[in-house]
């Protein structure tokens, strides 16, 4: 047992008359810095402190965590005032959450926690059958992750738990990057099984090989494509679209990475999948591997270009929408008459009508014309708060090349 | 045979100088009265003429149909200058279209042809297995109907194709409201298999007791949420997402509509499913029926909302956006604690985020919260020209309830 909490101890943070009050009572999960009266004692207070949030009138408005280094100051955990907030209550929101995964899942491959909207703040679980991967991404689930793979193994029958403490949250939160193994072992790469096809997941190799599950639906939704098709995955990663495409019945794929490990990855899911001569991996630059396949006059049933976030922020907006409209327009001469066009981003900043206007421009500058036959966005294991739903940040067209 | 149209014949018609022929260039299929030259010559072109478009300067830009009693004066046909619209061009285009759904679906149920996408500017035909239904929304394709008959009969195996003539678009066209049978005969409702459910489309009942394919990856994603889940269904016209709901191992689903055809529709549906006494209907109002079922205090595992379009035009947007908040609001209440909220909106004037906004408002003053877990849109057989993407109508919004 690490922290418990009782409430009569808590810490009292206090809002300032000018901050809005009521759109924390009507559901908004965070207070910034710049919301509260932040006296000397407050300023001290540890980060991952959990507290009581009131309002200038000295009304409890939640039991919050708070991060005096971020300008989140404060993390909406609970709005009942007579809950604590203790390894019982990790319980019953990782069982509240695993109660919908279960439903939506027949196997046990997902993103269990979404942060937010999961009412875990900043911390993130993915689960790949017997492991699950913890990302506390915000103070108080730093301070906490003992009681939370504690209650990951009551709430699941994961047999290793692994926090993985990398990514550009954590920086905000000025939290350290580390990567442990909590509970149990990992040996070597884990198989997952997802829409019929099985990727490997390299669980302690950090995000760069890692597996995302959020491109599932759109993952399902190009399977219904694919019949006896060529494909060309471009940023393929581990295989995410390829892989797919195969289980669905396409006739041969072609993964496009930068990256070896990642390719090395996906050529491990398609053996496991014993996809034969029908996988082929092509390492290089996507763009310069897009015009190289021009060149040669390749054409393929369907294309996808799911490339990295080109506009991560909104500095980077102008500049990401233009790599958008190239990959477009790269992408677009490599399908046939007839064929798709599936176009991915997962830019913050860039919302679904920017990204689609770089999409028609790119096609358009190609010389082609489209249908746009689906939008889609992550699973349902990527919950949202309603309140954020603009957070939305994966979109996925599917065009089809008249 | 109708008519069979030589290139030299063809009337043209020119755009002003201060017209945007780029945009026309660039893929806008449609011309408005006011972008063109309306001599007398021009206005007193049947409706349904076919006609060269030539920009200011006398270049080529398209064939098009025109129609001087409507404010879109000629529709975009063609591109190509060589190209005569005839039955043989007709038939191309079917088969195009029909590619595309082949691929899409393992069985005949589908929108064939979805107007402007598909390159038949104005034209909607639904396939029914054997039956196909075509709405000549535009001159031309009233004009032509025949042909348009006879290559539907030529491109699929259809034994019955009806002209439905009914529908708002019509009227903007000038075209008098008229359901014919063309070809075969039409003897009931017609079984359609969708999703695994049965639904019973009354052909001839027009618009009212017709079916809808727009909803199928909605349904599709529900079924996924409804095992064992006892179901409500609001609005449920021919039983659309209750039926689906049953076929994915929902324990009971009830559809409420007030239209006493439809719940028979849907009556039948059920029985050609066999769904016994999973199935029941109530007839009444929407409004009226919620608030029965909240004082009975009666809870749903799933609860689904799909009525008519409450914001169909701009002006009517404020008072629809109320409408959709109102229902968001009496439907959240009757859901169980983790069940789900399918709200959905037709409407054209209110996009996403308006009509999500209006919903997590209607959800807030039921005092619930809750994860939005899926936005989902028409299927892919419900193409869009990604010039008019904006004009995807249907969203459909899932909301888990916590």
């Amino acid at each position: 047992m690490t922290q418990e909490i009782s409430q009569a101890d808590l810490p009292t943070i206090r809002l300032m008359p000018k901050a809005n009050a009521r759109a924390i009572r009507h559901g908004s999960p965070w207070v910034f810095d710049n919301e509260l009266v932040t006296d000397r004692r407050t300023k001290a207070l540890a980060a991952g402190t959990i507290a009581r949030l009131e309002d200038a009138e000295r009304k409890f408005l939640g039991t919050v965590a708070v991060n005096p280094n971020s300008r989140i100051f404060a993390r909406m955990l609970e709005r009942d005032e007579s809950v604590v907030i203790n390894r019982a209550w990790l319980v019953a929101k990782l069982k509240m959450a695993l109660d919908h995964r279960t439903r939506l899942f027949d196997k046990p491959f997902y993103r269990l926690v979404h942060a937010e909207a999961d009412g875990l703040p900043g911390v993130v679980i993915d689960r790949f059958g017997d492991v699950a991967v913890i990302q506390p991404n915000a103070a108080w689930a730093e301070a906490m992750i003992e009681d939370i793979a504690a209650a990951l193994a009551v709430a699941t029958d994961v047999k290793a738990i692994v926090k993985n403490g990398t990514g550009r949250s954590r920086s905000l939160e000025g939290l350290p990057e580390e990567t442990v193994v909590l509970k149990g072992e990992i040996t070597g790469p884990i198989p997952v099984l997802m829409n019929g096809a099985t990727y490997m997941a390299d669980i302690l190799g950090g995000q760069k090989t890692g597996l995302f599950y959020d491109q599932r639906p759109n993952h399902a939704f190009v399977q219904g494509l694919v019949k006896d098709q060529k494909v060309l995955d471009v940023f393929s990663h581990v295989g995410g679209f390829a892989l797919a495409a195969l289980a669905g019945g396409a006739k041969s794929a072609i993964s496009v990475d930068s990256s070896q490990p990642a390719l090395d990855l996906a050529e491990l899911g398609a053996k496991a999948m014993k996809a034969g001569t029908t996988f082929a991996t092509r390492k290089g630059d996507a763009f310069d591997t897009m015009a190289a396949l021009e060149t040669e006059r390749r054409k393929f049933g369907v294309v996808v270009c799911d490339p990295p976030a080109f506009a991560p922020s909104k500095p980077a907006l102008e500049k990401g929408l233009r790599a958008y409209e190239r990959v477009a327009r790269m992408s677009s001469v490599l399908v046939e008459e007839g064929g798709y066009l599936v176009l991915c981003s997962c830019s913050h900043a860039a919302d679904l009508d920017a990204f689609r206007t770089a999409c028609i421009r790119g096609i358009g500058r190609a010389g082609r014309t489209a249908q746009l036959i689906y939008t889609g966005f992550a699973g349902a294991d990527h919950p949202l708060m309603p309140q954020l739903a603009e957070s939305g940040y994966l979109k996925a067209l599917v065009f089809r090349m008249l």
